[in-house]
């Protein structure tokens, strides 16, 4: 098998086992699939929850899509690669729940690749991350996460690097003219190798562990706290939160900016805006508040670390709300 | 009195008569004043009214402001002001309403100047406009709210130019990767008249017209639909019509965009934003709908002309949805 070929396998097992973990999770929604054709060469399969027990709105797109020349501002890049075909294939997923006290999940692996199959100077590198958007943090939940992630990294010592990764993905989900984090991070790499060489069978390996390790670590968290009573405020702050997450998407994320400058699957590519949002005048949390506390967690931490552990008592208090 | 202080005079009165309008509009609602400082010079009175009878959400915004130094991006377009210091005023206004049958409405003028009060190659400008963004359309209403902007645009044909600022606005106003218009359009002009110089008392007393001619362009509208019934239906399609809006503002448009970049006041730019917005996969009206036909509106059409007339009495039928 080719190289795209290999990662394609690997991104369609991964949908299929995300779809059915997040069915089962959610225990009455269903994910209905819509297949999109790009023009300009190959598709994807986008699918979609909406109004589930767990999930209000979810969504898991599977894309493998080809064309005759790189995009220019990939070219840019990679002067090397300009005027050659190219290849790309990933899954993605953005997933909010109805509970505000069930974090917003998003992740994505992804893989390009420059020239044609047999081409001996083709590029190809391989993306992703995956970060968890709180509207109501919970500390456990946050270590939690971030040692589920950092436990993939250390599995793979020779390609990931969960120190750098975890920095990158603070950085990068930053709503920047709020001065916060989207939420509380995770993992983000833009390229994990240089695209003139890597060890293809390693980075294969992380990303076909890190689409398996997912679920775990989002899971156990929509487990912990799909259960918890709220009421109108609650329901409130989290629409107020996803205000923040629309701004986020799209202010700033380049995969939804470079999608909708270029005519991608408008649909596909907007899946990750939150069923219902909310905007009130310089809302501001009551001090002393569930929701003033909560700001405290839209900064960079070191979840994963013994800092972390230390601060969970006082954070764990959280859960008595 | 200088320049400044004119232009000045006018926002404020502007502003003020603004709010009274639509304080009495409302019936219910009033407008909370919350004034900001720019750090850099200057700052400014948003004044929002938040759950009303009509509006849901309404801002009006006044801002004076002045620095040192022309922002970088102005300084690309205008190399002769790079370096100088600048004084900018505007009033700007948002309105969302809680019935959908009710059009949101945008408008704003702002003045532009470069140098210091009394330097004589000083650079001055007149920015503005007004646009008419409906969940249902009603031929009717487009019609109206553009001939209130013709007409304004013909007491003042020495400064005004309905049709190039029509044009304009169709194609500012467009949410490009939707290939639709945010609403019916209305007039928008980036410059009256080149910065190098320009009739300054034709264009002020355009800009005074302008802004007494809102509410006439504007009110009648709202009177006309506030009392229509509706259910959720048409809530939703409100909803997943503001969340186009959405899309527009913080992908395309430009004041929103160099406010976030420059730190402006976030509060004051992102006014802008509906106060509840929704997005669904894929969201298509049933064919033969009034959801379905209120996307035709959707296209750049000569509402003020005789064509548009004489469409008016197929499209008037929508009146009894």
């Amino acid at each position: 098998m080719s190289r795209r070929e290999r990662v394609v396998e690997v991104m369609r097992a991964g949908q299929a086992a995300l779809i059915e973990g997040f069915e089962t999770a959610d225990g009455e929604g269903r994910f209905i699939e819509h297949r999109w054709d790009r023009p300009g060469g190959g598709g994807g399969s986008a699918r979609v929850l909406e109004g589930g027990r767990v999930f209000e709105r979810a969504g898991v797109n599977l894309s493998v899509v080809h064309g005759d020349v790189v995009p220019d501002s990939l070219a840019r890049q990679h002067p090397t690669a300009a005027g050659k075909p190219f290849f790309a294939t990933g899954v993605s997923m953005v997933l909010h729940a109805v509970n505000p006290y069930v974090p917003a999940f998003h992740a994505n692996f992804r893989y390009f690749e420059t020239g044609t199959e047999d081409d001996p100077e083709a590029l190809w590198w391989f993306g992703g991350g995956a970060d968890l958007t709180p509207s109501y943090p919970f500390a456990e939940d946050a270590v939690a996460f971030h040692r589920t992630l950092e436990g993939l990294c250390s599995r793979h010592p020779e390609v990931a690097d969960y120190a750098t990764w975890k920095a990158t993905c603070d950085r990068y989900f930053t709503v920047r003219h709020r001065g916060e984090m989207r939420g509380v991070g995770g993992i983000f790499f833009d390229e994990m190798s240089p695209p003139e060489g890597g060890d293809f069978d390693a980075e294969l390996a992380l990303v076909e562990d890190g689409l398996g390790s997912l679920l775990p670590s989002y899971l156990p968290i929509v487990e912990r706290r799909e259960g918890l009573p709220y009421g109108e405020r609650e329901r409130a702050w989290q629409l107020y939160r996803r205000g923040r997450y629309v701004e986020f998407n799209l202010v700033y994320d380049r995969g939804t900016l470079f999608g909708l400058q270029t005519q991608g699957n408008i649909e596909a590519i907007l899946m990750s805006m939150p069923p219902l949002a909310r905007w009130a005048f310089d809302h501001r949390p009551e001090p002393g508040s569930p929701e003033e506390a909560a700001l405290a967690y839209f900064q960079p931490r070191d979840w994963a670390g013994a800092e972390a552990q230390a601060l969970e008592p006082g954070h764990a208090t959280t859960k008595g709300r």
